[in-house]
């Protein structure tokens, strides 16, 4: 977070106001494997290691903190703000991941590119079958989670550029928050929390984002093995179909004292 | 857009209900440079040659459109709905990008990714001076471009999971809206359009987008020579600090009658 002046504009008050503002800092990840760039992310600083280790899990490169060897922040001789970069050392074993662009996603050499080979990418690289996952949470439950995850996000009332993501027990209660300018390297963050706990999979937790359920986030769930996931706002079709295809629980629209229900709605209790 | 059967549920009304409910359609694009994957970009289908020229033009691999030679929805032989490839042709004097993961950042050996060298990079690749640009916006002007934005968002009304990007005259004339599930393919349907319409630079225009103004977006709005970027919600740090660089005005939270000017405060004017 960083102080800037701003000029306060407001045509019903006085007239424009110079006053310093807090804004959430923003600065380039740079994620390398054995010394080679594998991908660059925007993000807030805070909790690195975690967010690389999120994020290969969610990608697929890992599966268990096994696979990594080392993972540290690069120790330059700069200034502490440029410590931009996490070293990853992984395991001799583990396959080196595929850096092409489209590395995400199925691609034939015509025109195969399309959601459905989307979410078979996603089902052959998660290990985690949610069928199985019998856990259920209550409605009332859910419906009081927005206003705990904005209790705990101390740091978005002053800024109001944070996205959060939250993970809860089955029974509501708050197990870890992250916030990041970019919402899928909150739940970067939090998945690599738990990986470094030793907690995945996340069976009969729920994950609250604060925007729109994306088909990133949905992949970056099941990947952490979390049978529910709950948005302040609304899911796209390819989150829908991909939630289905994982037996997720995908919930939109939570606010207030409704929630529209798209998937898995036998895991919703009334 | 699509329907999807959504269970609703209110806890002040009658239980739960079974609905149709329309859901922001989300499909992979893949965008090709002859025959190569570039990028993979999640987005909502529509307008996908102007997101690929965008795209192209505001990562600095092209900078008018006599770069490019051909750009066609690849037409395979599936269904309508996996035509997710757009392929170009490029002109043999455009140099080939590099697609490097860190591409968009200028790189050191040890740990030298940081905000500074990543304004660094798009300086050098913008080819627009916003400071010559002597456009000004009257603060009442900015005000209602929200409700403007919002009106002409039809889609977002029905589904609410949209992301829009408004292109505005300086007297606030709404000159073009997009709108995605991504909200940086938003933008780079707007400046794709505009592209493909010989407007480039945007010299005296307001882009305006719902929510917060990141690094991404800022570095877009100047790649097009936008002066003015307006976002609903809040600014980032590398945000405002490349807005600053640019020269450009950035303005956060506009919303109803007030406003804060990060940079660029003389092209307001109250």
């Amino acid at each position: 977070m960083n102080r800037r002046p701003v000029v306060k504009i407001d045509l019903d008050g006085a007239g424009p106001r110079r006053r310093p503002d807090d804004l959430a800092a923003e600065e380039p990840l740079e994620i390398r494997l054995r010394g080679e760039p594998l991908a660059v992310t925007m993000r807030t600083p805070g909790q690195d290691i975690d967010l690389a280790m999120g994020f290969l899990l969610t990608e697929g490169i890992i599966r268990t903190q096994e696979d990594v060897v080392t993972a540290q922040l690069c120790a330059g001789t700069d200034a502490p703000n440029t410590y931009n970069v996490v070293e990853v050392v992984l395991g001799a074993h583990v396959p080196p991941p595929v850096t092409d662009p489209s590395r995400t996603f199925y691609t034939t050499s015509s025109c195969g590119v399309c959601g459905k080979a989307s979410i078979d990418a996603v089902r052959t690289r998660s290990p985690f079958d949610l069928g199985a996952d019998r856990s259920a949470v209550a409605a009332r439950t859910l419906a009081e989670l927005p206003d705990k995850l904005r209790a705990a996000q101390r740091t978005f009332a002053r800024t109001g550029g944070l996205h959060a993501a939250g993970l809860f027990t089955a029974e509501g209660n708050l197990v870890v928050l992250r916030e990041d300018v970019g919402r899928h390297n909150a739940v970067d963050k939090v998945v690599g929390w738990a990986l470094r706990e030793g907690r995945l999979p996340l069976a009969g937790h729920v994950l609250l984002v604060s925007g729109r359920a994306s088909f990133e986030l949905t992949q970056k769930a099941w990947m952490a093995g979390i049978p529910l996931l709950a948005a302040v706002s609304a899911p796209s079709t390819l989150a829908a179909e991909l939630a289905d295809e994982a037996g997720m629980t995908l919930v939109g629209f939570l606010r207030g004292r409704s929630m529209n229900v798209y998937t898995g709605t036998e895991r919703v209790t009334v």
